[in-house]
């Protein structure tokens, strides 16, 4: 099995071709999107897509991750065994949020330019070379074939809230996602006290809104209304009742957020 | 076989997560996507969205239909046997257009928790609930395993259009589509004259539109005029040539449109 | 294998519907997307987008394109043999590059109702002709039972650049990507000093902007900055460095460009 995490979007050939590369020299892989529509350029945000999903599939999937704003220049691509996974991706630290949550990291810098797809374009490395290694690996072909390992491979740490003042922390909207939620970078080791009931009170500026309620699920609010919950991503998110958050608070993805606790 | 139709969207991980779950159950089900694009929250629009494709797949698909405003709160997950299939959705209405077409139905409330991936979100049981149980489903477990079964499910009629003088008759636009083209809730048993040649002329408004022509296919109307046609769907629908109706209409889901036969 | 090229969308179910046709006829067929996001109505956007993809498919996949806005009129539905790929086309130029790259071609016209999903809609031909063809041709059934043969099939010239002065030419931007990078319908073999390195300079003009440079990937540009280069499409892009060339530009799908060289 073998999963697309990309920037390529769906209106264009790119997602496509890479399929194609992949089945004619795998027919029996089995491919799926996890997106296709991370944020073009976006690094973190394609971080942040496959650090979500990756840990759903089945042991030994390959996960091909290409948010590539530097593809063709000095930046490398890399194999990553991590835990039971392999990733497959440029070196940009698009895998820095699965590196977080593993503890087994080896990482092989690609230069077996046997296993590319014939003339490498040098604006296109997803179909020319992401998507036959990820083939190749499909196919069983060990990673120890395809470079040699490296340990300095690029990471960068997520943006976590601050502290910056008493029981007052700073922390930023990740992400805005199809349902208008407001998906923080706050989780409860962050500040328990939201979470785990302990804080009589809190109030949430985010945008041109304050928000002073925690349930547990989207439908405890009323029409209208915005509050906090923890969301299935393991962050705190600012939600309403069917109903776009981000439009409420008239907030989005790099908006602040300040929480504070009585 | 079995089909997600849900309104997470492509642009974040949820669907990418919930076929991790599916595959890592059972790694030789085969996930087909009817749409994942499902208007936010809109249950009457999913509720379309499968009733308009489930039947074309092989007899005993699953079908899974997350759109899911009460994710979390009372209400039930369900699955039901309807025909030559089985659905997995929450219990809010989205399977009545399905119940509507088929006469043999059989609810269940999935209660099992042994079958769900753990732990439990309180906000995403298309990932947590709906994928796993379709998962075994898929892999052959028998559906009295999962819960009870009920009788009080919910159901509810799709609008339908109402005479409202003699010969006169009002409806709504049920979907704009990618096209452009406004398909209402009008079908042919509804106003018979339109489409059987029985009525010498008919007008119908919506909009700030008047169309008083039928044809049979697209190609039929001239370039900018807005036609009435008989969709692939089975409903009435308004389009033009080439463009999208809805904008020569100024037209969208939700807009009344009144028919009128001389 | 087969693949789809169509503009039916993803927020409807009508690409659902053709995949449920298709493995209900053969269960064990293989579907991907090359993209149903082609413009609404735009056969050439169409003929791009599996022009750009169709050869890295393996040998013999039935390949689907449905941009097809004469359904249900005149217009034939074909199967063309192509290289050694298979298609499925309505006959109206959609096949037009594939036909440009290939020396082998076959094409009959499908009249065999036999094949056919009954009741044939007027409008969703995808659905009940182009599915069902392609799923039993994916079945081994052969060419010829679907139809005879015809020399007639309908092709059209993509556009192509002219010279319009000494060293001046006019092409045009045939499409937006995602990126917001412009892709020309230029190639190495119309102006080749551009790419050759034999002409010392160069300016493009092109929406608001005038382009002097010529980089090999796309982060060899200063940020802000529009630049040339030769995209994997094999046509010469206008493109920018982590930012969407078209708003740069002000230029879009359609625009003209015009190419002067020192």
């Amino acid at each position: 099995m073998i999963t697309l995490t990309t920037d390529f979007g769906l209106t264009e050939h790119y997602v496509g071709a890479m399929k194609g590369v992949i089945y004619s020299i795998n027919p029996t892989a089995h491919v799926v999107d996890i997106t296709n529509a991370v944020q073009s350029f976006d690094v973190l945000d394609g971080a942040l897509a496959v650090s979500q999903a990756y840990h759903y599939f089945p042991k030994d999937t390959v996960h091909v991750v290409v948010v590539d704003p530097g593809v063709g220049g000095p930046r490398r691509p890399i194999i990553a065994t991590i835990g039971q996974y392999v990733f497959v991706a440029p070196d940009n630290g698009v895998l820095s949020l699965v590196y977080e949550r593993e503890e087994r990291v080896t990482v092989r810098h690609i230069t077996s330019e046997h296993y590319f797809h014939h003339p490498v374009s040098k604006t296109f490395h997803g179909r020319d070379i992401f998507a036959p290694v990820a083939a190749y690996l499909s196919k069983g072909v060990d990673t120890a074939k395809f470079g040699e390992e490296i340990t300095d491979y690029v990471r960068f740490l997520a943006p976590k809230p601050k502290a910056i003042a008493e029981n007052t922390w700073k922390g930023l909207v990740l992400k805005t996602d199809k349902f208008g939620n407001l998906i923080t970078n706050i989780s409860p080791s962050d500040i328990p006290q939201i979470f785990d009931g302990s804080s009589k009170a809190f109030k949430i500026t985010v945008g041109k809104a304050e928000v002073t309620k925690l349930v547990s699920n989207y439908a405890e609010g009323a029409p209208g209304e915005l509050f906090a919950l923890l969301g299935s991503t393991g962050f705190l998110e600012i939600s309403a009742n069917k109903a776009a958050a981000s439009r409420v608070a008239v907030a989005d993805k790099g908006s602040e957020i300040v929480v504070t606790i009585a």
